[in-house]
């Protein structure tokens, strides 16, 4: 029997993931963090948050999963053995649901529905001016999977496209810029922010008082990739002094948010809680079928659509062939 | 020099249309309701809402173009001229607002925002169970330009996603259900229901209380279309008895909706100013160099993305040539 599968999480039991996994690879030797046994049989290691060092001391380790898209929460461990190839998961679910945040808080601005809410509130019949989707101009930061998800499906609904990445990339229908000239000329061309970078050395405290200062005047963010890409002070002035018109943030640099955030009660910031590419790992409605129990990973990942990458990959390591997802911790993602 | 256009509508004076007519056709007779001179000299009639039996008056009138992609404004003068044909505007602009309306609404009941907008009033740091996007199933009434402009994006997002015509259609990627024993079906597999039926006499009263209750339990109604489908004391007993999650109505039997009407204040209700497709005149974003100027036709119309096909009529009526975007006054669109 080939190596065994560790599980190392707190979040979660880990028992949906071992039951996707055997589906698709036949027996395994599935070890959590409670089950460990001997650490010379680990062959492959799925992880959210390990302990630090932990991984380091499994001697036959060939395979490291993230668990998450993110892969901060695992290169934090700064002892990871060195030469191991590092994989995460590819969530197809994870992806559209993170889609489907950025759309759905852009068209929300974009349509002035609070203005609308307010006029309901005082029984107004008010229609209000607005801009034509040709001229609401939207930026993303990063176009990786996420980013280009986003990217192509809010270019679909017809709005001025435009994103960032470290290095040049280019996306049909999409305006690309890169590098850190190409960084201040996608922030001067946004109407609307939308952040899905990676948490990197390169990018943390990136969102500083001269990138918000470089957005339009009326300008809105979306912060659906990690809290600490953004200098909460530098946020909370440009939303102060006017020139930002909203946030919406779902990633913090503390989380949970902490009660006496001014975050909670700025009355021009909406907050989530992680919840934009977020699974829950129970049935939510009674009425569906189907519902897919989710684990909790806060990144979060999903057996369902994430398995399959995470086999392939089993199978490519063990029959010699190149890994796919494979994450350059120099890059840091 | 051909027939004059006569552009018959109290809402706004045309004069966009005048120069899009010109741009598109050359020097143009354009006659608004003050300066219409000799009936006779009427080619084409641009309406909106026409004073019934004014386009009967025109002797020589060739071609009735609709001022809105809803027609039951010009259907509503019961002396149109017998075979005289009827067009309406195509508006790009147009639809990819509905699209956008329909998408943001979805998005809200499928992403639970407004739980978590209480959440946030309460500092509660608090994810919500929730549907997977493959298990969250859109139903739409309704699949013309409009309907299937709005499935196929919905679709594009993972929802399982239906359409109902009265005539059979076949749309790649969309289950679509069509006749009065469809229309049950499509019902009772619609989590979330988005209504952009014409109004016509078939579809008045449409959404009776029967067809609430063939709604799953908790499903969420979105109408962009016309409140004449609507009984609204079927809809607010729906939701009174808990049956529907809610609904979002821009459109309304009286419109503006009058100040007492119990939409207003009803705590599952979003109301909004039939702005779901509609339009403004006046640019909305001082920052934006280009924003549109746009007529407001109720229906509403924007000369720059409607007048193409337009001016093509004009230039097929004028060369013999079959007319496109045509209306059959028999079924009402």
């Amino acid at each position: 029997m080939a190596g065994a599968i560790a599980y190392v999480s707190r979040d979660t039991d880990g028992q949906l993931w071992n039951k996707a996994l055997q589906a698709g690879l036949g027996p395994v030797d599935f070890r959590t963090l409670e089950t460990l046994g001997d650490k010379a049989d680990i062959e492959v290691v799925l992880a959210w948050k390990p302990p630090a060092g932990l991984i380091a001391s499994f001697p036959n380790v060939r395979m490291i999963v993230s668990l998450g898209m993110g892969v901060d929460h695992l290169l934090a461990d700064d002892r990871l053995p060195e030469g191991v190839p590092i994989t995460r998961i590819m969530d197809d679910g994870l992806v559209g649901q993170m889609s489907e945040y950025a759309i759905y808080w852009a068209l929300r601005h974009h349509r002035d529905i609070d203005k609308y809410a307010a006029s309901q509130r005082a029984r107004q019949w008010k229609p209000e001016e607005f801009v034509d989707t040709i001229h609401r101009r939207i930026g993303i930061l990063g176009l990786g999977t996420i980013g280009q998800d986003t990217a192509n499906k809010i270019a679909a609904l017809g709005f001025p496209t435009a994103g960032w990445s470290r290095t040049q990339k280019t996306l049909p229908g999409i305006e690309t810029f890169h590098g850190l000239d190409g960084f201040t000329r996608l922030l001067a061309r946004s109407d609307i922010l939308i952040d899905v970078l990676p948490l990197t050395r390169d990018t943390r405290g990136l969102l500083d008082a001269k990138a918000f200062a470089a957005l339009p005047k009326g300008a809105f963010f979306i912060n659906m990739a990690r809290g600490g890409h953004v200098v909460d002070e530098a946020l909370l002035a440009a939303l102060d002094s006017g020139h930002l018109a909203g946030a919406v943030l779902d990633v913090f640099n503390q989380e949970p948010l902490p009660p006496e955030h001014r975050y909670w009660t700025h009355p021009k910031v909406r907050v989530t809680p992680h919840i934009a590419g977020a699974t829950n790992p129970r049935t939510a409605s009674p009425g569906v079928i189907e519902n897919i129990k989710r684990l909790r990973t806060g990144g979060a990942t999903n057996p369902r659509t994430a398995s399959p990458g995470v086999i392939e990959n089993i199978k490519r390591l063990r029959t010699g062939k190149p890994l796919i997802h494979t994450v350059d911790p120099k890059s840091g993602y």
